[in-house]
């Protein structure tokens, strides 16, 4: 008998209908033999109806009070996945993520996985039951106040339950077939991965690729476990996220992200601790800083460009701000509407050339690159927004057409 | 300082508009100098739409998911209300059943209060915050499942919390103004009580008064909370219910129940051990019983009638014809178009003469008693349901009109 986590995300139950079929599914997984534990986000919209209640009582409501808010998403949508179950004539029941006893820090909002106690779980388990646990949500036990994951935060909570009950995957149920070469939306020729290297996976949801998020994949990783990302709507096979891969090809996928934004910094001058400096300025003001590259210097001044989620934009430029006349800087460049596109693919380790190549199928398409980043595993070049789906389809057609190179 | 443990029912939490006319209303009291513990029921409609939900995912949902799904409710409306007043300045925590230490029995759907902890919300207190307790939930500690604690539970929430935390006042916002001498709805002339006892309130809430349960008032009566049940939209005074009240009318309301069918057994052998026969069965099949009353007894048979809520007819109907043969009975009629009506007043005590005084006002409207039932401060009579506004409204003006009597 295997044990098998499921992870069932908000459009999957998004309406009664949907968590009939959810509940069919995991009889079926239950009837063929496996134990079976069971991750549910909040259905659809429940979740930004609840927000938009919040702002209609208060300008700034607390995180202690968004997550107790939010947290009533969950609990919904896993009773009546419980019920749904047991019309089925399956025994289930379900648990919040404090019942669970999946432990969090006190970061209201998005909250880390410190530990899962788990021991309900098991015991529900042992009992014979399918059990229903929230995803997204945990309890800080210094506090006792329930918390929030933030964004991903339902795959988290799968993967670390699947890691915490030793179990033999988690298969993460989503709106999408799998992990596609490139974002079918943009390349008409994408096409579904059976299988992705965890390392690949990371660098593949580092760089953009929003069907899973690089938090669980670095979970997943770290405690060996299988993840399947397939489609909630039909039965076939998604893909395979797992430490060996039998296909290791130079590039897996091409990504994108057009959710940053680029700042930089203008003469400053060559000097050490001027980048300590700059970036202390921004990490004390919460700001997250993605890409870095400082330009070879001129007359013993150099620039210094970022990037950062839009959404951190203001606070990333106010912050520079005000350390200009310390940093003895010219000024700073802001742009809004850059995207970033990257190669990933383990295989790039053993082929040094490809970064060239990427370089020159770019400069073919007469797209201009502004910022480089490289890994070992990838490359990531921003680029104008707008010239954006052009590059995927470029790189595409150039390494992953019909087969992988 | 005093403490203060105020109730809002669904109404008047029914929106955003409203939860925040609520905050202000509890900002005030904090403001005022008092300490205040809030406890809320779910938003207006949502309860019942939760139960929607549940219906359209199973046929027959366990108590246990339907108690993890209805506490939703709560969770959200406390969680905005604490918003809302931190929005105002004054700070404020919300807190679940559970975490509130509002220990229940294990009865999902209708659990009954064992003890409160309510270590958390003394801490909260002590802290200078404003507490919001989600009412009409509790936890079970053998299980640690969550229980919901059925009809007026967020009444029986408020007043064992103040009994618990030794508050000063009770004060249950409502839709209505108050206590009234008979439903406003039927007598246009009858007017709200500026106080009651408990032991008159307890009597009308029995006899059908649906402003306040009698296990509320028997909280409150047995720990000596004075209750002030008062409207939520305006700030006038409501009805005190307390121990002493200075004015003691010989009928202190005339109250109604529609909702009660009666079922009578005849031709009962007049032998002892056959009336625990009857509702012996009918108590192991959940049956809440009512009045009973036994006729006089005719050549060694009598007839045994008792009341039963309307949702309990069909199944103290089978339970006693599975017993007929036992009993040795005739036969069973059901009537399920009664009423009844009662008149309440502790000065009854005193004034032996008001059972037969009532009849006659009954008779001289020409309505037909089939049941009488009385206890030393309540006289019941049952009658067509046909005939109930008639006879509340003669009996008003009998013996409440313009001034008690």
């Amino acid at each position: 008998m295997s044990l098998v986590v499921q992870k069932y995300g908000g459009t999957s139950v998004g309406d009664a209908g949907r968590i009939s079929n959810v509940a069919r599914r995991v009889v079926e997984t239950r009837k063929a033999g496996n134990d079976v534990v069971v991750v549910v986000s909040a259905m659809g919209q429940t979740t930004d109806e609840l927000i938009e209640l919040a702002t209609q009582v208060s300008s700034r409501p607390t995180g202690r009070e968004m997550d107790m808010l939010l947290t009533a998403g969950e609990r919904i949508s896993m009773a009546l996945l419980a019920m749904a179950i047991r019309d089925l004539g399956v025994e289930a029941a379900s648990l919040t993520g404090s019942q669970a006893g999946i432990l969090t820090d006190s970061t209201h909002g998005g909250a880390r996985i410190t530990a899962i106690k788990g021991d309900r779980v098991r015991q529900y388990l042992d009992d014979g039951l399918v059990v229903i646990v929230a995803g997204f949500q945990g309890v800080d036990p210094a506090s006792r106040d329930v918390t929030t994951l933030g964004r991903g935060g339902s795959d988290a909570t799968a993967v670390a339950l699947a890691a915490t009950l030793r179990a033999d995957v988690c298969e993460i149920f989503t709106d999408v077939d799998g992990v596609y070469t490139a974002d079918p939306r943009l390349v008409a020729d994408a096409y579904k991965l059976d299988e992705v290297s965890y390392e690949d996976m990371l660098e593949l949801a580092g760089a953009g690729a929003g069907v899973l998020m690089a938090r669980s994949v670095e979970f997943a990783r770290r405690f060996g476990i299988p993840v399947h990302v397939r489609s909630s709507f039909h039965d076939g096979p998604g893909t395979w996220i797992k430490e060996e891969v039998m296909e290791e090809a130079v590039v897996t996928g091409v990504a994108h992200d057009t959710t940053e934004a680029k700042v930089t910094v203008h003469g400053v001058p060559d000097q050490p601790g001027i980048a300590a400096k700059l970036f202390g300025a921004l990490a004390a003001d919460g700001v997250i800083v993605d890409m870095i590259v400082q330009n070879v210097s001129t007359a013993g001044h150099t620039d210094i460009s970022f990037t950062v989620p839009d959404e951190h934009l203001e606070k990333a430029q106010s912050a520079a701000e005000a350390v200009l006349p310390e940093l003895q800087a010219n000024g700073i460049d802001v742009e809004a509407n850059i995207a970033k596109v990257s190669l990933v693919g383990t295989g790039m380790r053993n082929h040094p050339g490809v970064a060239a190549d990427m370089f020159a199928v770019l400069a073919a398409n007469g797209i201009n690159i502004s910022m480089i980043s490289t890994s070992a595993v990838r490359i990531s070049c921003v680029i104008d927004a707008a010239r954006c789906t052009e590059a995927v389809q470029a790189l595409h057609a150039h390494y992953l057409e019909k087969e992988p190179v």
